[in-house]
Parts: structure tokens; sequence; C-alpha cells
């Protein structure tokens, strides 16, 4: 049997092993700081002290192990993802990232090759954000982010996240010790599932990621007037969800013609006081338009902008237009991408270029260090739904690249 | 000063009186058997009363007032709308026609008209249906429709219809015997606002109504596929949401199309599970469609799910049709309209021919007798709505244009 196979095994089987761990029983739910993360990342923390690694849970909760080079003044490079969980996730969503991880250190310990750097492997405890509504908390504080005003933010509950990082047995006072000096990061790798169908419909293991899209995310409001459906005839209406239709389609199309540069949402869409015998008068929409291109989404944002205002006039309609929030693209390293490309190519597999239109922890890492990222297919591009799958092969695939890549960044560092 | 206008002073100044007893402070709100509904019951018996009327509150909580005529074998002709409201409602929709028909009898017993008919003022007690959810309560005893399960009808409180009529001291064992004979019957004169803008936009007091739209009522659901708004590609889409705003036009399309004979409204759309950052899966919209013709009814409706079926089918996406309610389409009496046509434009004003899309009390009483409809002119065709508005000069030709009508309908049958 082939020895990626092999071992793509045993990490299929710690990544159902972790998942097994929940906070509800249908799909996965870890939110930090829940008895099931807890437990998860205990589970997590005994793996890597199994491997041999230098073990500890910092102040946020990532789990990290080092694996400590000899050199002196070596630079430390992190393999990382995360393990906390959407709600109702499905199992490869973050823990990809951290197990194989996990698999490459513990080859190098058993070949004992001694590394020109250190290597982190960390287990970010809070990507998603699920619980307190802000992302890359684990993140933030290994790349010296971490801002003190999140610790007010509170969950569901009311609980805010002091609180809950003292019940973890977190010391906050360590946040900003337990970040890596800019100093001292010589790169970032992480692998994750793709989240989206290329992969899949292209029928190829890996991706090489380009860059992580930035966001705008625009609030729409169209007005008309409201009327009764049955006395207003047809040409004497200002009907705002036909206005809003419009838009939509509009907004659709603009995607279609730049689909190499930009993706763009209509996610929700509400139509205020609605009613079946009732005209809508006035409907909220969401955009989402994301780029790896930051002037090309600003240059998007203004175009779909004027192509919807041109469309409230010419219906007698108005059109707010709110800038909800805004994230600038990030783009990977460029030498790490080419090394990766290589280890891509040397594994047999089509280099596929990537923007990957969801967010990482490779986002706020970047501001302070190299980073690239590794797609690995998934079942029909599904994720953050039970259904999320990554098939064997793929792992097998997936570890092959990752550890050329690491074998030649260790090469070309020594 | 003109009579009319006079006149209409006087009938506004009741309209405003009973605007005045509602059961809150905003707008007009007097739901059937409420202490503002029963409040305003008793205001206009007795003004029925004082005008000389043979008065009763019957047991559906109509009041009812009879002018009699020594004619041997005379007929009833009724004259009447609702004096019930909806939530919030303004002041003319419903009382504009009951109190328009009280200025007429006071005008026919100062004048001493010798009557060939009976003719009946009816104030109904619930034509919009807000308590129970079922409309034309009052119209429905009257007309010797009314369905002894309706008794059992809850309002939001969990009261029934039959112990509401128990606390406004109605007598539910007459429901029966409160209609009136089907051979009793002459005929159905109501004055109503019209509720929308036609007249007001092409500027004209009152039209003729000579049919009632039928209705049907379909709920679509689109289901595409759902998918996170930053990974899928904009061409591996199944965005349910540019589905359903793609059908959305082809239905304003065809209601632009076919203007003349119905309107087409989506008044609802609801995403499942709608997110910024999710790419709508699955869509839930209503469909009002109305025409006064039956078959054209039958037939658009057909057409328009052709038309939806092909952009669902286009779109790899699913189109669920579902007939949720039908409403056959009321055709007003042709010698009763003809009557009021002259009646019209003997008054010097154009003949307008609309047809109502909202429901009357004529539905169910065109059932069992010759039926006839005058719209007048309201604010913007804005109702149901405290800005509901009707000028006096308007009340004033609405005035002069029904007793017109009602001094040829004695003529004729004297």
């Amino acid at each position: 049997m082939d020895a990626y196979l092999h071992r793509a095994e045993q990490l299929l089987q710690r990544i159902h092993t972790l998942a097994a761990i929940s906070e509800d029983s249908n799909g996965v739910t870890r939110t930090v700081g829940t008895p099931a993360f807890l437990a998860g990342s205990a589970l997590v923390k005994s793996w890597l002290e199994a491997a041999g690694l230098e073990t500890r849970i910092d102040s946020i909760g990532n789990v990290r192990g080092r694996l400590v080079s000899t050199y002196p003044n070596a630079k430390t490079f992190v393999i990382a993802s995360h393990i906390d969980t959407v709600i109702n996730a499905g199992k490869f969503d973050g823990p990809l990232g951290v197990l194989l991880g996990l698999d490459l250190l513990e080859q190098l310990i058993n070949q004992k090759v001694e590394l020109p750097f250190h290597i982190e492997l960390i287990a970010f405890s809070d990507e998603e954000g699920c619980r307190f509504h802000t992302t890359y908390l684990g993140s933030k504080v290994v790349g010296g982010f971490f801002e003190a005003d999140l610790l007010q933010k509170r969950d569901a509950a009311g609980i805010n996240l002091a609180t809950v990082l003292a019940t973890m047995g977190c010391d906050a006072q360590q946040l900003t010790h337990d970040a890596i000096p800019a100093a001292d990061w010589l790169g970032y790798f992480e692998a994750h599932i793709e989240q989206g169908p290329v992969l899949y419909e292209r029928n190829i293991p890996v991706a090489l990621v380009t860059a992580i899209a930035g966001q705008q995310r625009i609030e729409m409001v169209f007005r008309g007037m409201a009327g009764h459906a049955g006395t207003v005839p047809m040409n004497m209406r200002q009907d705002a969800l036909c206005c809003a239709a419009e838009a939509v389609l509009a907004i659709e199309q603009f995607g279609q013609e730049h689909r190499q540069t930009l993706v763009a949402t209509v996610g929700k869409l509400d139509i205020r006081h609605a009613a079946s015998n009732v005209i809508p008068g006035e409907v909220v929409c969401s955009l989402d338009v994301r780029s790896a291109d930051e002037a090309h989404l600003t240059w998007a944002s203004q175009a779909l902008f004027e192509n919807v205002q041109a469309i409230a006039q010419r219906r007698n309609s108005t059109l707010d237009w709110n800038l909800i929030q805004q994230t600038a693209p990030v783009t990977c390293d460029a030498n790490l991408n080419s090394l990766l490309a290589r280890a891509i190519a040397d594994s047999g597999y089509k280099v596929i270029p990537l923007v990957s239109g969801a967010g990482h922890d490779a986002v706020p890492i970047s501001k302070v260090a190299p980073a690239t990222m590794m797609f690995v297919r998934c079942f029909k591009g599904i994720s953050h739904n039970p259904l999320e799958n990554v098939e064997l092969p793929d792992l097998a695939a997936a570890l092959r690249v990752a550890e050329r890549f690491l074998t030649q960044l260790i090469t070309h560092h020594s």
C-alpha cells in the first residue's frame, strides 16, 4: 500500500475522532470555551505531546506544539489551522490542516531531520468567530494583533470573552506575550478544504491559494410605493421588489462578466411589511462582493452602485447604498507560493492557482509573516454542513504535496 | 353655495365624527365586536333613527334602517357599505358608502318621495375580516350565505364569533332570518373609495365599477443550491434568488403586457436560511393575480406558470407552484350599471368603467341580487392607511351622481 494512503488513513481516523467531540449530536459543533471545545483541545494537545512536541495551551486557548531547531538565530515556521467550528459543521474545516501538520511533524521526528528553523504547529482556538461574532481570535494573538477590547465581546448568553478565558484557565495578561515576535517569523503554511466546487468540478486534489479575497458588504435599500395588489394598475406601480429583482439580476450579470476576478452575491432580501396582497414599497438587500484585487474590488463596487442606481432611477424608486463592512484582500507570499507550486507539480498534479473567497487565519498572519495556503478538494464544495467530506486519496495527495513543500523549504534554508 | 357641497360638508363631518371612535388613537381601528365598534354602531344607529328610518341592529351586528314603500309587493333595494375597519385604517373605507346612503334617504324623506320599492340602508358589521380572518360576515347574513361553522372562527385571543355575538347582544339563532329573501331583492348599490390611483391620476371624481376581479393566490417555491458566497464561482451557482428575481420580472412584464385585463403581484419573498454570505438555496414567493374575466384569469395563471417554470428549468432550479386560494370574478348588473353610467354622464362627468381589484360586500350580494358599485376618487389611491382622504368636491360629486341614479331608479319603477 502507498505510504501516503496509509498515513492518510491515520489522518482521517484522527479527524473522525476529533469530530466525535461535539456540543450536539448531529453535525460537529465546538465553539470556543465550551466543554466540547475544551475536550477537543485536550485531545489535540495529547496527540502533539505524544508526537514529541513541546506542547502548551496559550492564553487564548490555542494548542501549540514546537519542534525546535538547534540552529543559532533560528526563525519559526508555523503550520496551523483551527479546531473551533461553526454550528452544525462538518469534520474537515480546520482540523484537516492541524492534523495534516501533525503528520508532517511526526515524519520529521521519526526521520530525525535536522531543522534549520523551528516549526510550530498551532491549532487556533477561534477562527470561525461563532461565539463572539468576531473572527481570528486565535491567530490574532499569535500574529500580535489582538485588540484588548475584544475581551469585552459577549456571547449570546451575555458572557464576555474575558470571563470565558478565565474559565478555560487562560491568563488574559499573557495575550500579548503569546505573539510570535515579528522578527522571529519565517513563514506560515495552512492546508484547508477548498469550501468551494472548483477542484471537485475539475477533478484535481489540491490547489495553490494565491490570495484571500477582499470583501465589501453593502446594504441596499430600495424604496418605491406600497399599494393594494388589486387596485393599482400595472403601469402606475413603483414596486420596490421589481426594482430589487432587476438589481439582483444586474449584479448576477456583472458577476458573470467578471467571474475571473470577483464574486457578487445578494444573500438577504427583506420586503418591509410584506403581504401577498400588498405591492412592496420597501426592500432591503445585502450585497457581498469579493475580489483578490483591492483596486478591482473598489472599481466593481462603484460600477455596481452606478448600475443599481440607474435601475432605481429608471423605476422612479430610490436607492440607499450603505457600505457595512470592508476587508482588504491578502496576497500570499510569492516565494512560498512558488515553492508550493513546484511541490504540486513535482507530485504530478496540475497547478491550479485559486483565490480563496472565504477568510482564513492566514489573513491576520500575513500582516506579520510570509504566508501560503494549500486547498484540498472537498465533496461538491460543500462546507459548513455535516455533509462536508474529503476522500482518502485526496488526503494522501495533500500529505504528499505538503511534505514535499516542507522538505524543499528545509533544504532551501539548510 | 352649491347644495351638494353643503350636503358633502355634513357627510364629511359625519365621517370625521365616526372616525373619532377608534380602538386606538393613531388611525382608525374598529374591528367587529370591540367597544369602539359597538360605540360606532350605536352612533350610526342614532343617525338612522333621527332620519326617520325603521332601524335595528341585526344578529350579526349590521345596522339596518328601512324606508318603507306603500306599494303592494314592493321589493327591497339595498344601499350599503361597511363600518368595520382594518387596523390603523383611514376614515373613508366603508363609512363613506353608508353615510352617503344616509344623506340620500334623508333627501327622499324630506321631499316625501313616494317609493315604488323599499330602501334598506345597511352598515355591514364585518367586511374587512380583520378579527376572524374571514371577510363579508355582515353581507353574507343579508345575502343568505352565512355558513354556521363561521361561528366557531376564533380571534387572536381565542374567542370565537359565537361568543362575541353573544356579548354584542346578538342572537345567533336569528342569523338565517336576517337574510333578505332572494325573491325580495330589487338590487344593491354601494359607493366606495376606489382604493387605487386611477381616478386620482385621471382627475375624475367618480367611476362606474363593472366587475370585481377574481383572484388566484399562488405560492411559488424556487430551489437551487445554497453555497458559500465567497467560494462558489459565478458560473457554478444555482442561485434561487436570481431565479426568483427573473420570475418576478417576468411576472411584472406579463402584467404590463396584459394591463388592460389583469394585475399580477409578488408581495412576499422569503429566502430560507438567508445570510449575506450564503448563496440563496431556496426562495418562497407569493403571487397574486386578479382579473375580471374568469377564463382569462385561468389562462393567465397557466401562462405565468409556464413562463416561470421555463426560467427555473433554464437555471437548473426547481419550481413548486401551489394554488393557495381562488375566488371567481363578479360582474356588476348590466341594467343597474347602465343607469349609473347615465347618472354619471348626466352629472357632467366622464364615464370611466373600472374593475375593482379589491373585494367588496357586493361580492356575496351579487349572488342573490343585481348589484352595482360607484367608486369615489381618493388621494393618490392611498387606502388602509390614516392618510386615506377624499376631497369635499368629490363627495359632492358622489352625492350628485348617486342621487341622480336613485331618482332614475325610482322613476323607472314607479
